[in-house]
């Protein structure tokens, strides 16, 4: 069932972010796809400006190799916690979803629209498991402020 | 699987009313419903008193109406995050169901017990996933007080 | 589907749990099980030493004794929160699993490695939905310290 896997898809990627495995990161996005962070003010309002912008993979992986060789941060600790799973398919099979997010001390928000496709390689049921990806992940925060450095991915 | 149309069912409630669509929300309910709101101080002692009471669809609908038109409220923003799920089908077919619900800042919960039962209208997989309904809906609240104006749908 | 088999193991512990219904706590254990609550710092620095410890099921018994009947502690109210379950299954049919959890007021973290395996009464799909039972169960917590008495099972 469609919902299993998407569920399963947010699963592993909150389980490889909370536990400190943003190598695995990259891998849950198509090569052209979208990452923001945007504040809820601002997208409510209809400004597009986001704190975080990546619109290509490389831009994603970037963000990883910053984080383990460039950057200096207080490391957080993430415990995303999702609810209220929303999804529907369009015609070229392409998905748009969207759930509930408390994520670290500092973080509530959504994630929608959470565009997902089927990779390349699609054979058989563990390949069916693992093939979902993210075409766009924009993760909508709605506390007022962020109250620590937001290095790490949501 | 009946599991998994109650997770879609909650799922949807969570979505409709932490998006702020809270016209979707009397949909979530059959026609002579009971939505409650209590403290668990309260339903532990055996006191019936809520600080919330809609015993028929026409009072949910009010609340929305009410809501968006009437009342004066700070503009809360819940993130509903469940976990927990546990049911149990009657010979009618009709389900009790609880969860444990942490909300916004303020509510944390369970949601016990949920009746749901199947609409009218059920015909084909689609329909099914829109059938069910709930019956009787008591948010219990174990907070000990409740810290803002409690305006807003749980 | 095994995934929600698991899902549905832990939620009915969650379940459990956070009602107070902590004389069905041993039940999802496995005769010759493990229970352990250690801070994230010990697990990383490999120090084992756990704040709790139960390397069999009449210790995990004991606790519900001593919880009952001699423990003097302030009543906690939990509400376990859960998120992002993986899992692998190994060649005898065990299996691992780890999700995140944000627990009570005071403390978040996860719940790794969860092995788990089938019970010796395994008749029908009712008897399966009972069947899986924790094999070791360890709750590392992320929080710098334990703000409340740690009394009541995670």
């Amino acid at each position: 069932m469609l919902r299993l896997e998407l569920t399963d898809l947010q699963d592993r990627y909150v389980a490889a972010l909370d536990n400190d495995r943003i190598e695995e990161w990259p891998g849950f996005f198509v090569d052209d796809c979208l990452y923001e962070i945007v504040s809820k003010e601002n997208e409510d309002a209809g400004f597009p400006a986001p704190v975080m912008h990546c619109d290509n993979i490389r831009m994603v992986r970037d963000r990883v190799v910053a984080l383990r060789n460039a950057n200096i941060y207080e490391k957080p600790q993430y415990r995303h916690c999702l609810s209220g799973l929303e999804w529907s398919q369009a015609e070229d099979g392409s998905i748009a979803a969207s759930d509930q997010l408390r994520g670290g001390e500092h973080l509530g928000g959504r994630a929608p629209p959470a565009y997902t496709r089927p990779g390349a390689t699609w054979t058989g049921s563990c390949a069916l498991r693992r093939a979902w990806r993210f075409k766009a992940k924009r993760c909508i925060y709605d506390t007022l402020r962020v109250q620590t450095l937001l290095a790490f991915p949501i």
